[in-house]
């Protein structure tokens, strides 16, 4: 990962391919001073981008009710991406996966648009990186389960600030983070509440539970909507002719589910095998978790479970410095 | 302002000196991951910077609660800052102020440090640039006073993200800027009420009324603690013998007010004369105020209003094309 | 409109006819003193009433829950309604429509039931007036749609004050309306949320919107549940096959419908087009939006935005003078 | 009181003097259509008028917010009040008082303007009438005490509708005196609790308690700040050298308190010996309170109790079918 | 039911069978110190107990995640609950009907098991009394319906304190039911609402309304999720064919529905005829509630209203002293 | 501590003295049933109580507002406890102090009052044992200090559940406990906030910042005013000329303070040297707590620290097998 090779990986930035170490953004940009940036991140598989279309949809939405007044269409970025995937492509080894991140700004604040050399506008930047980056360390996740702790955080609600706009203003994501990583064990992922105690989302993810059947998830209000959560909703879980529910779910749901899982776009799906510690059903991987899993490798040709395990054990036989770091979890 | 010279500004980038318009920061960073990015922004009366050890204490604790770990000693930052402008204060103009912003992100997120050439661990940024950027347009509203507009995004409570940390997860801050934009007039700047009804802050500045020869504020929990706000408690009034209270006030106790203000490092103070377009008192630049911002004056050797206006009028003089564009009030 | 005609109409009052400038209330009345009235407001098509037993149903639900102890039965109401228009209908053109409103208030408060001359007990009063007054200025809006503004002004919560009653303490629609009307624009109607940041209703009126083909409205909690409102949901969508569903929505939904529209019962419906100024779908009047409205003109046999288009059409031949003014838009 | 004397009072309406039978309201009004009017009530001691300005101030505090458009000065609106006493006082006995009521509302709604013989403009009512209907049944609560009653019935806090705006939009208040009645015993007063659970006010009335020698009373958010209230905080309680605070109480603090009391206009203060039933302190009329009230009685003349009790007693003489029914009590 | 025979009940006692005057619980117990223990309340029909498991089963929900660490498995509890009715059935008359209360606490605080003597570990116990003592004064419940009474206080929300776990801390329990009892009347039963405004439950039991055909409880969020309410839902009508919703209700919903019910273990069902004295439906015991009564009688082979009834028509007959005390109603 | 000796001691027992082993109460008493027991935990200092009175009117206010109709009067009750310590005072040690645990119970529901041989009516206990006992494992953090950690469990604001009443519905407490226990560390106490994010209090001890050497408490609102808050607020501060002060305190308040401790009865004062794992000042134990705890050991004559730090020692050279379990912190 670290080889010369993967450094000349290029960033698309407002038309141009950039090398990926001045992929930069100004600091008098409206990203940086007030988090005013919409965003997406995806995966491919077998190299084929999953879903990319629905990212970029959901990428405008935001930018609509932000008000960011972006002159390219949703045509453009789609081929954009395609582009940037292109020039980068032979950087990724056989078994890479390419994570595009498709940032979009405001630009420049007004006061700052005298400054010479910098871009007018909206800053239309798209990064492509080996998945495997992001993964890094979830490997044995799907096999132990995470503990899913309620941090003391709470999720900042939809009429403050809207999760469903993938937007850089989640400070407060980070700080579950760090409170999740101080309770004992190492599967720790937070898990957050909204204000009036329902359970919201992870930071990141979305959060699902199983009982008697039903897949269950919260009301789509206070979260982000998942792309792989309505993948789960709308696709996989039809196919397996499991119904779904969409609905305000307290702890006591969770303690009483016979399964849980999170959804994200990198790692799909994982196993959630316990809640503040106290386990969930039987307190191991569940069944119906394993076949929506099982559904999407086949739906998607990828082994998705394995495939992370892979670059896990690959990731164990290189030097420990050159490891990602995972943000998530505690440091050893 | 759009000359040559001044395009020279340098900027302190992790102990270095960088030309401004390479200041940038990499889209990998935390800051632009998650707004997780701890500033201050402050000015300079007669090119010499005011409060500035203030400002850095204040970066300092933000930089506590969100576990950033940087290594520079609060003297260390103190110095950088001094070094920035002495590289710098021969393109400022004899009148203009150096407005200073200190930038400190916690820097690459764990699974993006393997990318080479990109800097490991916090970034420390320093900018300095002429202060009549910011104040551009500001000129008037000293005799006409601002129509405060409560909108109806509110701001965060302090339990979900602390405003007192200033840091820049606030997109929700723009947001209110452009509804304010829209009602009708010039002069509108939002004002923010807090989840309760308490009026808390405008969207970077701090709000006062004064009610029978009292200056009354809010407390100082929903809101950032500003420091020319300090100022004006903790210095300016008891110099002038003025009482002043911190408490809860709602809308009612600005219409029934005597005069209201806003305080922000860049112009100190400026009159609020209506609220949702409901005068204030007489309607007018209120007595108490001008005796504050007098001191203000005094106190610095600055004619604080008439440095602002002059900067307006002069900026009246060139080209409109090169003038800045406010982002708080609407375009014309 | 102000022909000597259109003022011999009469009045509904305790029983009796009275002429329409004698339809008065005591000052000791509980409706002055504490906004404690119920009533309904009516219209007819083609000067047929359209659901009047319906309105006089949601009155006495009012009354019972208020506890206003009426002797008339509502069997005995619905004459009374029949009656007044009787006695009327003379004094309207062939092309008007008969708007009742029905006011019931508690009467005089004890202390001063002492007073001689005034009616004892509940004031039962029934007006009858051309429709076209409430829907002048209306006629644009089919063509050009609503801008639905959100105001700082939130709904009452049901467990306060319980808009489900149609009563008159209801001062803060009136505040939104002022707020609505200082936004830049000319069809600006306030839109207002819920404490818990739903959208809860116009004031005066019920908001929809459609998205995927599927009309949906918040759930009968926080707002009066109109009587059109209960027509497009369980007569006209049914009718055009065209499903419903009433759930909590947040602005987020209505930046991602396809349509909007606002019900009430002088107009029927009414689309909103944009949002704080952002266009819902395409910022048109929308198709779902027009199959509705067709099926109610042809349920009813009255063209209804040709009726109330033709009448603004004749007012503007009128002097100016004697046009009414819409209370809900700006003033020019 | 009801002698055909009696009857000859005459109402202030917009300039003229009506018969009291004749002081009404159109039902075209704002003040009917959403409770649109602003309003005082004040009292004479010895037939002169008490805080009379203060109430007029208030009452343009009101206008103001609400923005309806009042030519009249508060100056012509105390000699209008003058007048309208001038004009009763010879129908008033010699032991009466002037009870004034103010009303100002925003008049016609627009789109009725048209219907002639209807006042243009905002209203203004003064109506005098005897302090004695509104004390009656009274009398007796000066040695009882008041057992204050908890009601599920909350304020609505000063952000959705405020308070301290005296207005007519306050059916809830009607809501919580008939909650109030159906508790056990003859005593009892509604006291609403905020929606942060703290005590609020009555319904018509402000609270206070007494614990070790300090009177306290409830912060003016979510109350009307009562001109009875004022004066006991800032004029009686400091001639005593009494103490005083206000703050947010809860039911524990008046549950611990030594004493407590309500304050308004007619009664001046009656003492409350029980909350919910529970004595307070002694459960007996506390010695703060009466030196409070004999303080009041001595500034202003007249024995305020001992008036009330007097006019009790000549009530009980008179035949029980004129006597004013309370509507706070629960009927016999 | 004083007679020497019934007190020879015993009381399962971790194992052990102990006089019912000997069933305590150590001071220094858990369940003593923190109102820390599980617990469930069980009734017989026809003296075979009724959904025993699904109690059982919600008993071991609520240890678990209160982590109480107990050893006994469900099946064990079972058997020990029918060795406890087996052991005092010769003590139960023919027509008695078993109330069995089991509960389970944490035990001995950690600080205090050095003490000798006492039992070390979770404590379990089972009691067996005859249910006529709870169903007293009930009888005529069923032919005149409870009066439901809103109370001030409000349900600790799940987020807090979840009532879904049926355990001891629940004081505000008998708050509310205190304030009932002070309501004129003497068929009051506290109903709370929760902090929303939405209504929860009893204090003691679920509440139903019946509308249009519909059985209609609120959502099972902040309430306990009755067994009997599980019943009424799942079985009983199902099998009448009579459709069920779980959704949020508001005391609107409540007046405007034809009928309401409570349920509970001890009485099955009663009905509810009043709202805060205000008539439900008709007043009457509804057609709907007793369909279902009627077929929770035939499903059981218990005339579960005959039952209650003619238990209340012996206590009648024996001496008032003996009678015991009804804790919900006042005493007269 | 386990020795023969230790366990002859009584507790008062309505009235009588009965071996600690016997001091239970019957599984149908109110405070088993509800949780409805008020209570109150003493020290003395010397043998010597502490604050007795002051801990028994505070049991009396709980009982008032709870309504627990007890007979016994404060100065009976004060009498029975020097009874209850002179009985067993020959069971302590010499170093030993007595903690005196006082519960009053409602006594049996009404329904079980038939059942013969318990007591009826209200039950009062006084127990006496060791306070050694509750402070072990404490020694080390008068050194150390306690990282206060913020738990996603909330305290139960006052309007729902008082928790200036002492009483046993107090499950929530645990559950911060445990929740605090699985934070990695030893030192870990809960620390709660309000439902407005207000730091409330521990559970079972007072909350202090000190910040510019003024003692800052939270106010007395969602929280157990303690004895030993009293005396630090009332007492030791003025005593030492530090000023004090009682305010809404956040974390970011106790992030920025220079100090931070616990009071409790048993221990007195604690340090708190961190938040979340976050030092707090220097991170050591401050120097202002030191003053006061000093002052505190000087006014009792009594080594607080010293004492405790010796107790624990001495723990330490017995079995630990014979060692209370702390249930505060982890167990190892």
């Amino acid at each position: 990962m670290t080889t010369p090779k993967s450094q000349g990986r290029l960033v698309y930035f407002n038309g141009k391919m950039v090398p990926e170490a001045d992929a930069k953004v100004s600091i008098y940009d409206s990203a940086l001073m007030f988090g005013d940036m919409v965003f997406e991140m995806t995966r491919s598989f077998g190299k084929k981008q999953f879903k990319l279309r629905e990212h970029i949809d959901r990428l405008y939405v935001g930018l609509k009710i932000l008000r960011i007044p972006l002159q390219m269409t949703p045509e453009e970025m789609e081929r954009a991406c395609y582009e940037t995937m292109e020039v980068n492509d032979h950087l990724f080894t056989a078994d890479d996966e390419h994570r595009l991140m498709i940032d979009v700004s405001r630009g420049l604040l007004g006061i700052y648009q005298g400054i010479e050399g910098l871009h007018k506008g909206p800053n239309v930047i798209i990064a492509d990186f080996p998945l495997r980056w992001t993964v890094a360390t979830m490997g044995q996740l799907f096999d132990t389960g995470i503990n899913a702790v309620i941090t003391s955080q709470r999720a900042i609600p939809a009429n403050l600030l809207d999760p469903k706009i993938k937007n850089r203003s989640r400070i407060f994501y980070l700080m579950a983070n760090i409170e999740a990583s101080q309770v004992e064990g190492d599967n720790n992922w937070a898990l957050l509440l909204d204000p009036d105690g329902f359970i919201a989302e992870g930071t990141g993810d979305n959060f699902f539970i199983i009982k008697n059947g039903v897949v269950i998830t919260p009301e789509g209000r206070n979260i982000l909507r998942g792309i792989s959560r309505d993948y789960v909703l709308h696709e996989l879980c039809p196919q397996l002719g499991i119904p779904v529910v969409e609905k305000n779910i307290e702890p006591y749901d969770v303690y009483t589910a016979d399964e849980a899982f999170m959804t994200g776009t990198p790692f799909c799906m994982l196993p959630v095998t316990a809640l503040n510690g106290n386990p969930i059903g039987s307190g191991k991987v569940g069944e119906v978790f394993t076949r929506i899993l099982n559904q999407w490798s086949a739906n998607t040709g990828v082994d998705v479970k394995g495939q992370i395990q892979r670059w896990d054990a690959e990731r164990g036989d290189v030097a420990g410095a050159s490891a990602p770091t995972p943000y998530r979890f505690k440091s050893k």
